[in-house]
């Protein structure tokens, strides 16, 4: 693994799970009960992680901007917001079910393909998406084929998705659950909302969602903040919080789950055709900025902009940021120009004006929106992927030993130091370094550990990604009230004056 | 209003709404579609509060410390985590329904009271639970008794709950909803816990729960944490989350909602019965110091021990520690001695062991906890009402004129100072000032204001609670480099050199 962008090495799935688990960054959610799909727990490092992430963006957005306030609104809000916003009705994604097994599938990852034996079809195999599905497909032609004792060639089996299916197919392809025609249904829409009741009433009036988003916490409350915040346009309101979507096959750990966390901002905008593209170009570039502030490196970075033909009716533009995860390039930050689109939705559902008065312009107009929207899990686990590395350094005895170790940035890393007394059983360098840690951690989260040679205390600091450890040794107490100051990526040594130590940490973590 | 306790006033909880709601900290939640009872949001100014109190309880207690380790878990969690528990069967109110109207009360905020005349009982009377329901209820039996035309001395009423009725009463006591006996039912539990369905199946094996505490997120990560975080007992596991009750009647603003935020510590000790009540003691006076550390007077905080035969079977002791709220005092923080039932029922619904193997004691055995569970919104309620405060102070001409400031300690304030040129006009000013709030929010979040005389902006600093009031004036250019820093509390002003202000400020604010 290396810095150089064109052969930077991607670890795989397996090596960041094992170690989160093993280091206690994230766990599957009620494991002793067999774990709960979808769900995840952050563990004492991935709390801190987390924490430091959430805090680096509302820092950089909400307090070191002029223009951007913070809001954080509830979970569970009036169901009316998601009749307005359009999530009632069109939330949803197209599932398939099979009468015989009461299996479910999403009809987007189904996939099947007519089997041609010389040009004649000789009936259908269906798989469910994975990376060798066209050869689970090929093995089930020529099975088929194999069964029903048909001579001749075997033609391309090409797979198509369910949703392409016709209707008089539907009773032709087979259950990938029972392997026979005939049970699968035709695809129906179902809503990712998870519903709840509100109320000591059971009946329809009670019915309520988990918000599966942050947004419409922040534009419900426009007004709201509009009438007590002294903005003007252009201002943003950024909020992190909980959202919940009902994914029916959630997956790749913490990118596709049940129970996520948002990081979102609207930038309001005047409605001029000229503004939205600057302010939209303005708020991708600042995105990746603030990606490689928290040790995301550029190149790993892309722009997918969405086809003009795929946007919604109300959309002018969306550019995801994409990151390549240990399973693809995928969406990791999508900034969307939504138009007045929810605002226009709100004042029509609740009859109250979202209108703004612009006092430069001396005009009145609903404003449009460019929005921002970050996964907090996905960014941790884009953070873990460029982090994690690889390579030898010199065990105690001087002998090449491979490590593996995170390059957190310090910003974000969930110890910023550790402090160790070189050997536990000196009570004079068990108190200098107690001094030292207790002072450190009135500022920062510092780690503190006494066991074992100290080289084994460096790799274990290396592989949670603590970017500095710190030996009060023999020579601090004895000679120069200094310690050594050891760095995490390149293993270099410095010697700094104990009372200087706090300052030399500042410096490099802010 | 004085710092002597014994004549604090206590604001109305209407001036506290109304400030909130005035300046940004707290919103009724969707609003802008009539409200939805239960829920609250938190705007610009109340987020920064709560990220402050917050952050100041994980840092006391994880960073601070060596023996408590963070956690972060999902709030949808296995549904068998709350059968074990006890939630799933017990965590219910008591409800009544009126046939008649199909109004749902909750059985201990419904009264009633046979009506008397000479000691002959001539029917009943019920009210729900408020100040005046004694002269409501006097009310009602005079009127019944002027209806049947009854002579003779009414007996006083004498109201008893709903909860205590006898079986034969229950068609006798008429509905407050229709004022006639015969519709309302038996009281029955009702669970408090909402209600989901995950994953694409809508059967009874999809049911799960939004969680009511984020304690048993702790106890279902114990072996977790204990198999990665290299503990030794004592040790704790602290969680900050949000949490769900479906209370059927949310009230006093954000002291009884329906989604709500916990700081939850379990500490776990051996099992010896000479260990739980020092550590008791000892985490009821870390709490007690920890809220005078954000603001809270000692004096406003009281200990309600729960009496021994009120105490769950397994429970050794609960306190509560109360706070004087505008509405009475209640409960804020419960401190409760849970011996070892929530990791023994957890062992025994799934099967893995929770024994930990004591190094110093040569021993295993499953821990018992000692768990402090404060609300985050509650406590935000109790600082809202300790800093809350109305004094005389002269204005720019001299004269003496009411104020009402937030007396935030610096710590927990959303804005820790606020920087203002002394006229907006004089770009000198402008761009010394600005260089000035620049440098200070790197650190710290920094109110700026140019609007209005400068009276006005130390008085629009001191409504939300903000520590500081910096000014930039001609002396500062001219003369001396220094700047004005007047204090909220005093309104005294001192004369500080541009660059120590930050040291200043930091002296202060920590």
């Amino acid at each position: 693994m290396s810095e150089n962008p064109s052969n930077r090495t991607i670890p795989s799935m397996e090596s960041l799970v094992t170690l989160c688990k093993r280091r206690g960054f994230i766990f599957q959610s009620s494991e002793i009960y067999g774990g709960y799909a979808g769900f995840f727990d952050y563990g004492p490092l991935g709390a801190e992680l987390k924490r430091n992430v959430k805090d680096a963006w509302w820092k950089a957005l909400v307090h070191e901007r002029d223009d951007v306030l913070g809001l954080d609104s509830s979970i569970i809000m009036h169901p009316q917001i998601w009749k307005a916003s359009g999530h009632v009705d069109g939330f949803a994604d197209p599932m398939v079910d099979c009468k015989e097994s009461k299996k479910r599938y999403r009809a987007d990852q189904l996939f099947f393909a007519p089997v041609r034996v010389d040009g004649e079809t000789i009936g259908y195999v269906s798989v469910e998406e994975a990376d060798d599905m066209q050869a689970q497909a090929d093995e089930k032609a020529s099975e088929l084929k194999r069964k029903l004792g048909r001579q001749g060639n075997l033609d391309p089996v090409v797979l198509q998705e369910y949703t392409e299916a016709l209707p008089e197919e539907y009773a032709l392809i087979p259950s990938p659950a029972t392997g026979k025609p005939g049970s699968l249904m035709e695809p129906r829409q179902f809503n990712l909302m998870f519903e709840t009741k509100v109320g000591p009433l059971a009946d329809a009036s009670a019915v309520s969602y988990l918000r599966p988003e942050t947004a419409q916490g922040i534009f419900q409350n426009y007004r709201n903040v509009v009438d007590t915040g002294r903005v003007k346009i252009p201002f943003g309101i950024a909020q992190i919080g909980k959202a919940f979507r009902n994914e029916i096959t959630p997956r790749n750990f913490i990118f596709r789950s049940r129970e996520f966390e948002q990081m979102e901002l609207e930038y309001f905008i005047n409605p001029d055709d000229a503004t939205w593209p600057e302010v939209y170009r303005y708020w991708i570039d600042w995105c990746k900025n603030w990606l490689v502030s928290v040790g995301i490196p550029a190149d790993m970075v892309g722009e997918d902009v969405h086809p003009a033909e795929k946007l919604s009716h109300y959309s002018k533009g969306t550019t995801d940021l994409t990151f390549k995860f240990p399973f693809g390039t995928q969406e990791l930050w999508g900034i969307a120009c939504r138009g007045n689109f929810d605002l226009t939705q709100h004042q029509q559902h609740s009859g109250k004006s979202m209108e703004f008065f612009d006092e430069a312009r001396k005009e009145k107009y609903i404003p449009h929106v460019v929005e921002p929207s970050l996964g907090v899990d996905r960014t941790i686990l884009a953070i873990l992927t460029a982090a994690y590395t690889e390579d030898e350094v010199p065990n105690d005895k001087g002998a090449p030993e491979k490590r593996t170790f995170l390059r957190f940035a310090p910003q974000i890393a969930p110890y910023k130091a550790a402090v160790f007394p070189l050997l536990k059983n000196k009570p004079e360098l068990v108190e200098t370094a107690r001094k030292l840690y207790e002072q450190l951690r009135r500022r920062w989260n510092i780690g503190w550990d006494v066991s074992g040679a100290i080289g084994r205390r460096y790799r274990r600091q290396d592989e949670i990604g603590t970017p500095y450890g710190i030996t009060v040794d023999f020579d601090t107490i004895e000679k120069d009230q200094c310690v050594t100051i050891r760095d995490r990526d390149t293993t270099e040594q410095v010697r700094i004056a104990l009372d200087q130590v706090e300052s030399w940490l500042a410096e490099r973590i802010g």
